[in-house]
């Protein structure tokens, strides 16, 4: 039986624009197909920070400057880029598939996570998303709409959104019938499209849900072997940019505490990435987690490089 | 076994606001999951003409005034618009099921469509998108882009992409599993996103694909029972707008080319729905062919209205 592995690939590693973005596809691709060689069975997760973004900000620039297009709600914005980036991936990966004479289906699946109305982070919205504005402006928009903005290095006010916990994914059946049946799916684009629960059914809400969050959600979800973050370095390094540091070959979950108490990562950094692999790790029977970069990641399933985290 | 149907909607009908769009799907997915009731397995290709002008408008709108965001392709806006859309219509078929009891996964699909460089239509473009310019802009925009543009109608010049024939469904093979197994699956939105062959996989191309050719294309490929076509009018009439006005509840293959060649129907508007509709109709064995309105649609299908075409 082949093993089933959920990968979480960085938004940054996309690029700012759309030609950038084609071009990094390759390279993700190029990774992608390296570890179906090895006979996994993946299902990707991707961030969209830089995508939803840009998104956001066309919407927000060409209402406001009365081009005639309507305002975008965020969660739209997240269902957008889901089809933008999965587009590329998909095919990317499949004329990849193609050149290695490898015959597999791949395609995105546009996919919400449920995240709860309870959950704390909506009382503390700390992400920001769109354009700065004024003072005024952006007092006039609290009063308009109730969005939370904050004021951003002295750059000027800009909107905030929760981050709240992923809970479920709403597509999961789907997804998983499509990996029992050995296709590559690309699913929980920008760590899922935010819904809360309804009486019937479920509605958008104006969040961002951490990516590796989400594919650790996803991996424990589908009984995924291993969840792999992929991220700018090979290793997990403690003493980070000190003189004694020292990159990680693996760390158990106690381990991995220990590090966390000792403030060894970088919060919004490695810090997430770390906590989702526990997540993970700690919830399943023998689930590993592996963190390495998008250039090493087939040489860190064969054990050479890359940081493990395991019970 | 169930019997499968390939539903074409049309973008026309989702509106033009995300506001207005989540208030239209409740009413598609009332029909869909009228359709679910009665037993049909439901594949869902719609629209997105006014949702892709939007997004296209937008980064257009962004990009020229120098709001810090990239010009965004034609086949990426169309993707974007899988997104969009795709979300808005599982929501809303979701609740819908919920509601009546039924527990049926459904999803979107982003999904390519091919068609080929040798198409005439590349020869020919006629579909207009994006904004309107003055002759000199269009000019300038001609130098540096290579775009097509026409003078449309004393309001300004306008790009123009061409709409070529639908050859294959990139994605098929994941659609017909997920449809295999009783899913509800949105694909070929807006037609699909454009791509032309490469010596490996395809590359994205600006173009239109009729999302009536492009549904049939997949009844075809599914191997579908019906192709239901739904749009404005409960029945296709003759004599249309006169006092001999004749509302059809069935025509032949015969009798349908012979109303084309009477020029009873209108190009651009119920002509290519019939064009797509024989098309399915005369390549299969037993399949048949429905145009009526969302509204009407499962009392057509119980043969109270509608127009069948069959062989």
């Amino acid at each position: 039986m082949s093993k089933r592995l959920v990968i979480a690939l960085g938004g940054n590693a996309l690029g700012n624009t759309p030609q950038q973005q084609l071009d990094l596809v390759k390279n993700t691709a190029s990774t992608i197909v390296d570890l179906v060689e090895e006979g996994y069975d993946v299902v990707i997760g991707h961030g969209n920070g830089p995508q939803v973004g840009m998104v956001n900000l066309a919407f927000e620039f060409a209402h406001n400057n009365n081009a005639g297009t309507p305002g975008m709600p965020f969660p739209e914005c997240g269902a957008m880029t889901q089809g933008y980036i999965g587009y590329h991936l998909q095919q990317a990966i499949q004329a990849e598939l193609e050149r290695r004479g490898i015959d597999k289906p791949v395609a995105t699946v546009v996919t919400q996570v449920e995240v709860s109305r309870e959950d704390p982070a909506f009382q503390h919205p700390t992400k920001p998303i769109g354009s700065f504005y004024s003072k005024e402006e952006a007092d006039r928009i609290v009063a308009e709409t109730g969005y939370t903005f904050v004021e951003d290095a002295g750059r000027g006010y800009r909107r905030v959104v929760p981050s709240p916990i992923p809970v479920s994914i709403v597509e999961l059946r789907m997804v998983e019938q499509l990996v029992s049946q050995h296709n590559i799916v690309i699913t929980v684009g920008g760590g899922g499209i935010p819904v809360v629960r309804e009486q019937y059914g479920y509605s958008g809400v104006a969040a961002v849900i951490d990516k590796d969050r989400a594919s650790s959600r996803l991996a424990l979800d589908l009984h995924a072997d291993m969840l792999v973050i992929l991220t700018a370095v090979d290793q997990v390094c403690v003493n980070f940019n000190k003189p004694d540091q020292k990159a990680l070959s693996e760390m158990s979950l106690a381990e991995a505490r220990q590090y966390i108490a000792e403030k060894q990562f970088a919060p919004g950094s490695m810090l997430p990435k770390v906590e989702s692999c526990i997540e993970y790790v700690e919830k399943t029977e023998n689930g590993q987690a592996l963190i390495t970069s998008l250039q090493k990641a087939r040489e860190a399933l064969q054990g050479k490089t890359g940081t493990i985290i395991h019970r």
